[in-house]
């Protein structure tokens, strides 16, 4: 039998031994610990643990030999880090879609993108230079409701393990996000302070900011706007226009979406309570 | 005569020439351009310079001559880098007290410190190690405006060219903020998404945000908080509790007000329409 | 005639009043100031400044009229920000051509991208899916000097305005590197502290490093190795292996070299005495 | 008995089982683990584990029991999390001191320093403000081992945990280095690239560096210049003067000295190998 790699994630209610009983399972079963991640939250009581595991597994005796020697309320997901598969959702602007395809392309995002839906055609080209399936769903003369449906048909049948809104410019209804609870992932620009309304880098050029910021999260019907997997910032003055500022937006909006892609992608997220622990 | 070091300060209706009447006077009067940064508005039709002038001057002939010259909406100011003279106020807080004391005593900071005035007595020791006089003006069984009155005769008394609110945690008046037009400064917490209401850090540490920010502002009575003088932000992740998150915030609220302070008092700042243009 | 915006670039020995003459210049010409950047390095007594211009422009009368009433010590150049010319020498690694492809394509990079030269095939179906001629020079069996014929040979057919190394691994002879003064672009890591010999990202790991930089810069004969154009850098620990901290360091080579050229593009580099003044 | 917290350092071969063991230890001891942090290196095959406990503690028991159950390759600390004792070493520059003096007095350090020893008296008024002794050991006239058996002399009375050079700017022998052994802790400004030989910064200046760093490292007789705790950089650009950039590189000094305090004091550093493993 082969030696392989595998990450075992638990999320549980924390109590005292956790990390002895699960480590000393993971022991008697000839795996070795290459890498563990824990993290308890005492406000919630709640504990994360990510195990890199290497060894012959057998899944699930594994997985059995956890749940009955563990309390009921202990989530545990053994994974292999295969690469996963991203529907992506656009509507015009090229940049988050061209990052994520050129670092697909060569291996620096850790997931096959197999599919690109938009709400537009602007992006087609782009996206079948890489030799992947662009589908035009319009939103013209449908209902929200219809419109959603038939996006859904599409990704059904290509049944991604997450979808990501690389500037997709649509709100989202409910029921669709039910549909991917924790699996869709949305980027937008973020601002000190926030700005409400319409053209918010020209409120932003009118404010004479210094910081321009980006914020990757899932997408739930929470409030707020979900759990926040990475932000980061780049650094404006008064000689940007609210064009450069909007450009400047953009390169940080490409980045922080490949990072956070990059962590949900390699099992280095979890998500609870509205708010993510994330073992970088 | 000896040779000086000034910088000449204009805001002006934008209009084309102003740099070639500007430097042109200058040059007439055997002043050496050390170093000159000018910026345009173009959607407001404002135009900014900052000349450092090395030389031999006649103050008021050199304005008279700009004025002269220059349309009468042109505002000069011309000044020497001596150090400016401040104003502290406080309430309990000591990490951007302290830093201002510590950089202004050894020269990193070009201003005096010339009084410390807190609503509460917990940061007079500290103060008064720096040898600066302190200053109790209690806000109990006062008015807001008896208080404010109280300052005021204080600050008279000192004549300063800024008030700082180092973690002052009263809000003033608009006619206390109306004494002191853009020389009030200011420094807060900001946050991605913004928190609104108690306890900012206890929202960002329950929203999950993985950066911290601060935003040193003047103080004004317009609309939103002020004309944005510098931000930075740090990085926090799970792991930080909402009190490692506020001392995350307390190190970079203090970098940014003496960055603030260091543009400020270098005459490297314009205001006009509730923003900034820093020449750094 | 036509309202255009172009860039006038003057380089010079220092001397009082130059900002007054080439502004009052301009200003004769009716053209409008849109923005000026302007530097003096006192040490070495040199003088930079960048205009942009709006109006209607007689070239070779403004750049006579420049000419005549300055001093013959200083350098004038007036550009339209008409899109650049780049060819691109790859090697094997796919991130730094990537990103370059990827933002010309969109227009986030000033500059077309007129052919990529490989000394080997690897990068040429990258290269073929945005319509670029690629032309695979080896070195296999042939004298740095014929490889290099060849490699001019192709250079020439295309007349770009800049070559960019994005990571092409072998060494450029001094006689290639005479060809193209200043319009070679070059990216490699950097580290602190630096690492001389083979494998530095494994010795970067053995040291413990803590930060993973990147310098893009001219290249050419002097000492060092040329003008530095752009620097940043990235953040890892003890948890990176060296492969990771590669990793990381790509990321950051990609972003760097893009920069940098971003700002060539945009005509906001000068070059002199080994260093650069970039006006950004 | 009452409930403590401390933290449990473990540094040991690496082999299969050691998280289950020392976690099931701590388990039979009826301690709660609060955070736990691990790391193995697989290439020398050493595991580290930093374990915050929490309960009654007997502390030669659970050593004991540690010791017992574990190979003898193993090494164990139990601390407290009590605040450090530190002697701070300085010549003339006051910002590295000024910034441990500052962030000591109100907290923002979990050390005390309990001495400051200069070569020079410049930094004498400012340690005596915060009531703390300081002790002027000349150089002169001395040589570099009577010096420092005059400093040793000073240290031993003192029993400090660590030793700090806030900006010492002598070089001290391997007789003084070997005394105390990863406990002195030293700052200096670092360079893309590195510049060796005096001047650095004007060096810099001349080469056009457009980021000036600062790393924090143990003094030990490696090669090299020991162990790495944190590093930081800033960015300047040819507007810097070559004494504006050392101004630069003197905030970010001291901001990466108080981190790397931070860390060690906090018993969150361990050092193998010449190289560390931060657990921040």
């Amino acid at each position: 039998m082969p030696i392989e790699r595998k990450v075992l994630l638990t999320q549980s209610e924390d109590h005292t031994g956790l990390i002895a009983q699960i480590t000393h399972i993971c022991f008697k079963h000839g795996l070795n610990i290459i890498k563990n991640d824990e993290f308890v939250d005492r406000e919630h009581h709640q504990f994360f643990m990510r195990t890199e595991l290497e060894g012959v597994f057998n899944d699930q005796l594994l997985l059995d030999d956890l749940n009955q020697s563990l309390s009921k309320k202990t989530a545990h997901r053994l994974t292999t880090a295969t690469r996963k598969r991203i529907v992506i959702m656009v509507t015009k602007e090229p940049h988050c879609l061209g990052e994520l395809l050129m670092k697909s392309l060569y291996g620096a995002l850790n997931a096959d993108i197999v599919a690109v839906i938009g709400n537009h055609t602007t992006l087609e080209e782009l996206t079948e230079k890489f030799d992947i399936p662009f589908h035009y769903i319009t939103h013209e003369n449908l209902s929200r409701e219809q419109q959603e449906d038939n996006i859904q048909q599409i990704i059904a049948g290509y049944k991604p393990d997450y979808i990501v809104l690389a500037k997709y410019m649509r709100i989202l209804t409910p029921s669709f996000v039910e549909q991917y609870n924790n699996r869709i992932i949305n980027i937008h620009h973020s601002f000190l302070p926030a700005f409400i309304g319409a053209r918010p880098y020209h409120q932003a050029y009118a404010r004479g900011v210094k910081i321009i910021g980006a914020t990757a999260h899932f997408v739930n019907n929470d409030l707020d706007e979900g759990p926040i997997i990475s932000q980061d910032v780049t650094r404006v003055d008064h000689r940007h226009t609210a064009e450069e500022m909007a450009q400047a937006g953009r390169q940080v909006e490409e980045s922080v979406l490949l990072h956070a892609l990059q962590q949900v992608t390699n099992e280095k997220v979890f998500v609870y309570e509205n708010r993510t622990v994330v073992f970088d």
